[in-house]
């Protein structure tokens, strides 16, 4: 049984401050609570006695509910069986180490909730395990995010940080690609498979702080290749298309 | 000055009724409504005098209006300095002649509008002019679809017809194109670049009627390409991966 005081205290979480204050965030449904809890273990879980029946729990605490208890403690649209506060992984204001043979992806001011959440999406598909976030970036923790990685986040870190800083100190001769209306072809160059590939804001693209730190300036090639055009792609099909890119590209000349 | 029945009848068109039984549509902001002016006359625009006078329009009626007015007409949280109705140029439902040498996508069942919006910007990207879609696909002209795509809408045709029709009396040796998570390695498949790309519905993929029709099974591969993994991938990230993809092997091999 649910009682009121918890319903509140979860629906909270919507709140950036209460997930930093208890340095946990909100995951619902079976997809990303089940991805979620191969990896780590809930602070917090509340589900039907039929999921509960069903599953392994690894979690602090569990609580039982009916499906009207869940519909009020959901911030979803169309609550389902079950819901979960997990633990945010912050490493604090330490730079994080970058791996030099890996592929990393490094977002610049990302504001829309949904694109940040496909972007993660994007990075688990193609074996991406570090993302790291300008400060100005939107929360990976808000719930909004959380739904629509679709269980992604249990298998990739995010990192808040100064990015430019990032940069100038990672791995000498490391590649580091941006996308840009005004940039080479991308099927026309030399791309390694590993490096940092940084995405800009949606509105204003990259900082200007961050265009001298990169060595690949790449476009993707409208159809045909030449055409004018004063359109742009979203920010996450342009990451999907980069990355996969780069992924097809190992593959071919491995 | 907008009048309070004026207002009323622009937000009316959020209901998809009302679009139907009037045969148009609502765009709003300057890159949208702009991108639509350029191919196609407005029925009705309201705009601030300060767009008016830096703008050329070509609209039966034109209406000046405060920032406050088109605030309260609009469907937008931030509104922006013009809205405009245009025409539906609806197609009914006779069967739209496929052109033999060109790439189309066929759109099953996809629900989300922000993800039929950019999809149909990536159309517009990939120079692709022609859309059909399935009628349990979302409304193309549903303002949110509108305002996702970004102008796209004035470059790409739109028909909502019987997919499993189309893809049957289609050109002989036509390609169809599905992905499919059991599907073959996308970058092992000789593809062409002309043909129906078909995509399937969020939750549920492509419906099993139009699976016999697909001349392509296609897998975007996860990477390590091996990786078996129970994930996928957003419909319109897959979607833009498949148009770059088959583009670019285009340009490569030409």
């Amino acid at each position: 049984m649910l009682s009121k005081n918890l319903i509140k205290y979860i629906r909270s979480f919507e709140q950036k401050k209460r997930r930093k204050a208890e340095g946990l965030f909100l995951a619902e449904g079976p997809k990303t609570v089940g991805d979620l809890l191969e990896v780590e273990r809930a602070h917090l879980l509340v589900a039907t006695a039929d999921w509960l029946a069903a599953n392994e729990v690894n979690a602090d605490e569990v609580v039982t509910a009916s499906e009207e208890e869940l519909r009020r403690a959901s911030l979803l649209q169309h609550p389902q069986q079950v819901l979960a506060l997990f633990p945010i992984n912050q490493t604090g204001d330490d730079m994080p180490r970058v791996n030099e043979a890996e592929l990393a992806l490094a977002l610049d001011g990302i504001q829309d909730p949904g694109n940040l959440g496909t972007i993660i999406r994007i990075a688990d598909w193609f074996g991406i395990k570090n993302i790291y976030c300008s400060h100005d970036t939107a929360d990976a923790y808000n719930p909004k995010v959380v739904q629509a990685t679709m269980g992604s986040l249990a298998r990739v870190h995010i990192y808040y940080i100064d990015l430019r800083q990032l940069l100038a100190n990672r791995p000498e001769g490391m590649p580091v690609y941006g996308t840009l209306l005004d940039g080479e072809n991308l099927y026309g160059q030399r791309t390694e498979n590993r490096g940092i590939i940084v995405m800009g804001n949606e509105g204003r693209g990259l900082s200007a702080e961050l265009l001298p730190l990169l060595t690949h300036r790449l476009l993707i090639p409208p159809y045909p290749a030449g055409r004018r055009t004063a359109e742009s792609l979203n920010v996450a099909t342009a990451t999907a298309i980069i990355c996969a890119e780069l992924r097809r590209k190992a593959a071919v000349f491995q």
